[in-house]
């Protein structure tokens, strides 16, 4: 599958954003548009403390059809109380005059600082006009929804006669469940609201939905599907393939641009005795500070995947089939230290890419995790992300 | 309580420690003798790649008598297969032969790199001749079990005619479940083999099972306790009281000590709807990586609290009655951010010991976790530890 990172549109689509005084000088306010009607699914962060945002929008996906998307970032508009949802609510009032539909059409987000009261006042005045400036490039609005990412994330492939393209942000408190990050996802596609969302659920849940940047689950998260119908009809299989794929990617993309991340992590877990506990041994490997730190080092510290396999009490293992590779080097033998050179695991844990694969041998499930190294670099930007 | 850190071993103990070129020049082989046979208990990891250490030292306690424990540090003993628990019994062999008791009397442990084989003649033959060398002050034994420790961890506490005495290594690795670090405690104590299982058991519970200063589980946690009854029968509520509370104390005293760590992060919950809730949302709070870093920067960033709790997706929150304050100072009401002066909380948030109250208000559950900061040292420390 071919990815465009250069990416248009899908016809029908337009963003534009703004700085209105969240932030100093970046982009601060994003708005995505429909020229018609769009069936939607969403899904939201599975934390007890969801944002304004995540409460309305948990109402309004309801409906099944959006036609817009505003976002700001710097303030996520989480533990602001009653206040907190008639600001989001006004955010999505506000856009819907600006764009011509009702408010009942409109997914707010917010992404930020936590506890801290949303200026609606200056959103308010930031969203007049801003439909004047929309346009077919994703960029500007990948651009309005970033906070501590260091680059702007967005991807498109074609499906037959339509295009998917995907805008995300995320870099920290990264560990979605049942949800992700902001990612929003448009394609002029044909599909009914049923059919999306089972599309969605499946996708996000072999991508986002194992990716952990630092097991912290953000209170924002938002994954959403637009589809406006112009291109028409394409096919299922095709067009959820490549949705799965470009989840996928997206995940990955995000997980490169963790907080301080110089390594990529991949952990595949094969031959589990269930689903559920592939993806618990996966996450646990790609969880552990101390396989990050490993990673970060690129240090052949091995036997610490024995341990974060191991940490899964309840999880069937059996030691003497367990093996380990890294990037293609078996490290784990028999649920032993295998006999590799400890130089060559060093160079391949160079790479920016480290993919982990765990052969357990009790069954025939599988699962991907997705995540980064440990770095200072992610403590540098947590220890005074408040104050910055 | 009072009790005394700069202790003596309980009458009848003594110890010896010697550097048997496992490392460079440090200490690195301890050896713990009673003069006389103990009753004793003793709680393991319960990680799936124990330790050949732990695989022993579960048959040997099956026993409920011990005379002796020996340590190595350096080389753990771990993913070392069916040799390495060869290896195990042959250090306790070894021991028996030089304190003059039988193999299934003495407690083994290995501490250090998981999956290198265990130098065991290098043991054997340092094991020669040690019992010479033992005396009554504990901290040789201390020193003898430290690996990233930057001190040796002893205390002792009165209980009528009797001595507690805890010894205990531990700085990474450390979420323990169902035993912590190596914690040896030594008493002169009288009681029976049942009485003083559920004494460990009950102490464990409250203070190293709610330690965490990683998440990572090690394969080789250990903790047991011995008491040769010299002297006497001792209150026996009053001594679990002082037992629990040294263990709490070491605990404390372990998370202090983490890798890296510049504050100790006690996190009480209360008013939970259930024990296994409060323990899940206090360990969700001690751990989260953005609650760490907001200590370690002293950023008063509190809507984090908010996160780590809410991402207990299965606890029962009431969001407008939840509250928490740190050391002291109100920073949630109702599960929204308080209105306090941010200066006073980060004046808060730079003392040395950061404690955080939760009160959920749906029951009367409670529960205390014992963590730390997340800092630059953690990542030095385990970034190269492999390879220094």
């Amino acid at each position: 599958m071919t990815f465009d990172t250069t990416p248009a549109l899908p016809r029908g689509f337009r963003c534009a954003s703004r700085n209105v005084g969240l932030k100093p000088d970046a982009k601060d306010l994003a708005l995505f548009v429909s020229d018609v009607d769009c069936v939607a699914a969403a899904v939201f962060t599975r934390n007890q403390f969801p944002g304004a945002p995540v409460i309305l929008g948990r109402e309004t996906i309801r409906g099944g059809v959006l036609r817009a998307i505003v976002v700001n970032s710097k303030v996520s508009n989480v533990a602001t109380g009653a206040t907190g949802v008639v600001f989001a609510r006004r955010m999505a009032e506000a856009t819907a005059a600006e764009v011509g539909t009702t408010a009942n059409k409109v997914l707010v987000s917010s992404t930020g600082v936590i506890g801290v009261p949303l200026p609606i006042e200056k959103i308010e005045l930031g969203i007049k006009g801003i439909a004047a400036e929309l346009q077919g490039d994703p960029m500007p609005g990948a651009y309005g929804i970033m906070t501590t990412d260091t680059h702007p994330k967005a991807l498109s492939v074609r499906v037959g006669p339509a295009t998917i393209t995907w805008i995300a942000k995320g870099a920290g408190m990264i560990e979605p469940n049942m949800a992700t990050m902001l990612v929003y996802i448009f394609t002029d596609a044909r599909f009914d609201a049923w059919t999306l969302d089972a599309m969605l659920r499946r996708a996000v849940d072999v991508s986002f939905n194992m990716l952990s940047i630092d097991t912290d689950t953000s209170t924002s998260d938002t994954c959403a599907l637009l589809a406006n119908g112009l291109a028409g009809d394409v096919d299922q299989a095709e067009f959820e393939a490549a949705l799965t794929s470009g989840c996928i990617r997206m995940a990955e993309t995000i997980a490169r641009d963790g907080e301080g991340a110089t390594h990529l992590i991949r952990v595949c877990v094969r031959g589990a005795h269930a689903p559920g506990e592939a993806r618990t041994i996966a996450k646990s490997v790609v969880n552990s500070p101390l396989v990050k730190t490993m990673v970060a080092g690129a240090d052949p510290n091995v036997g610490r995947l024995l341990m974060a396999i191991g940490k899964c009490f309840d999880a069937t293992i059996d030691r003497s089939k367990t093996d380990a590779w890294i990037n293609g080097h078996e490290v784990v033998r028999g649920g032993v230290r295998g006999s590799f050179d400890d130089a060559v695991v060093r160079t391949a844990l160079g790479d920016e890419v480290v993919t982990i694969e765990i052969a357990l041998g009790v069954g025939e499930a599988e699962a991907t995790a997705f995540g980064c190294d440990l770095t200072q670099g992610y403590i540098d930007e947590n220890a005074a992300y408040y104050s910055s």
